[in-house]
């Protein structure tokens, strides 16, 4: 798929980035290998997610990750624990895992019960393995610019871009948010010498003065602060691309779960300045698994 | 040593940021340390450093590492190989360094000759080891916000910020140069939450469109690119803080050596401009060094 968008600033409305097409697009190419494998006699991709507990957004996340596992014929395996497992039976766990030959990648699902170091079990895991691309080994070798399995959000963002053919190079690309899962990750892949990349980036967040001066600067703006339509129009050039990686749950009793997924950027405002814009959900959100499942694939291949 | 320097732009002459005089402080404070360490019983830090081949500058680089070890107190250890040792025999080499406990800190001086592979090499070394900070897990802690051994010119610039009590929160950064063990790690560590740091950050590169418009928003502009004089004062904000990374030899039949020392900054021209900045050399330079050993006594405490 590739969309041509706009060089210039336009009145025409913004084209909206629709993660949940580009899902369903990558996700058919992979069943596509997956098959062409299978009828080579190799290995099929096998996942595996560790839950630990019963809190409902993990669960959630947990099932659609299973889920699109078996969407693109991918095997997975889903290990449960009870929130009362010591850190040392979890990180026994992860070494089992590490050494068994047929997962070829797995994730422990975040956040963990308090009694248990996330830093140490993610540290634990093998970073050939590491599909949700948080070891610092993998962190790092991205700041190297050495092959690496990225962190899923941020290659989320970067398939969504290339996938429209929004060219990076030399536009500025503007980050608020610093987390160690998107903000960082995102401003380090953008600033790099590739493509999607070659992007001046400038990172801002809650110490950042005159903040709505430094997006109005932006060809492309990445809002990921977890603070529902933070991003109002006034903070937006018109013709930048706007990519919302935000997903606040926001009680909304018209909704049967009680709840609304809103995003950072206020986006019946933002839309009509903007060039191109993710919504929320159904934009950041679904490439963020079509990157595990780029990630799995990638882990069974090397 | 703490001095204040002016938060507003000013026509007073640009404080010079006297690395030298830092470095002589500083190592005063570790030759204290290693007294107190002798003193108390305790091991007296051993650095180790391998130099492959006779490179003119690499001799140098390392001479003054192992000069700066003998001058606080600190063991050292010089390894020299020939330019043909095997990658195997240095990875060797580098094996028995991890596993020697009378060893705490160690570096393979860059760069290798061609048929070994630095990668290697450097993820070869035990990142409680790494005293350069360029395994890409000691990176990776530094991306996650975890304690870890940084890059030394980057950390170096970090003593020289807080140690001339210049405050960097909420000011705007801008980082001139993308490299992996400069550019990029120092963006990284003025966005974090800690002091030094929350620098709203723009890091640009060979790619930035408009740099100049970019640099006159630094409040801190740090110059990393390697091109002699590049920054020039219609790129500077008047009362800048001016960080010069650069170290490019340029023929200077003047002088002894027949070369002479160039920053990326054109000092005369900016320094008139800036409120505070870094000669070349005696700047950035001997921080560095400084770091290396910072990093050393860090290793040998953990």
């Amino acid at each position: 798929m590739t969309h041509s968008i706009p060089e210039t600033p336009t009145a025409a409305p913004a084209l909206v980035l629709d993660g949940r097409r580009l899902q369903l697009e990558i996700e058919a190419e992979i069943r596509a290998e997956v098959e062409n494998r299978r009828a080579a006699g190799r290995k099929v991709p096998h996942l595996a997610a560790v839950l630990v507990g019963h809190d409902g957004g993990s669960e959630t996340y947990v099932r659609n990750k299973v889920l699109a596992c078996e969407r693109v014929g991918f095997d997975s395996t889903l290990l449960r624990f009870a929130d009362d497992i010591t850190e040392a039976e979890l990180l026994a766990a992860v070494q089992r895992l590490n050494h068994d030959p047929a997962i070829d990648g797995f994730l422990v699902q975040l956040p963990l019960p308090r009694h248990i170091s996330a830093q140490k079990v993610t540290e634990a895991i093998r970073a050939e393995k590491d599909v949700d691309g948080f070891h610092p080994i993998n962190l790092g070798r991205m700041v190297a610019g050495i092959p690496a399995l990225l962190p899923a959000t941020p290659s989320g963002i970067l398939v969504l871009l290339r996938r429209y053919g929004i060219s990076t190079r030399g536009k500025h690309c503007v980050v608020v948010g610093r987390s160690t899962i998107v903000g960082s990750p995102v401003s380090i892949l953008l600033a790099r010498n590739a493509e999607p990349g070659n992007c001046t980036v400038t990172i801002c967040h809650s110490a950042t003065q005159h903040l709505a001066d430094i997006t109005r600067q932006a060809d492309i703006l990445i809002a990921a602060i977890g603070r529902p339509e933070f991003i109002t129009a006034d903070m937006v050039k018109p013709g930048a691309v706007v990519i919302d990686v935000g997903t606040t749950r926001v009680a909304d009793m018209t909704k049967k779960s009680g709840y609304a997924l809103k995003g950072d950027v206020h986006f019946a405002g933002v839309a009509p300045l903007a060039s191109a814009i993710t919504p929320v959900p159904g934009g950041v959100g679904p490439m963020t698994i079509t990157s595990l499942l780029l990630n799995t694939l990638q882990a069974a291949t090397r």
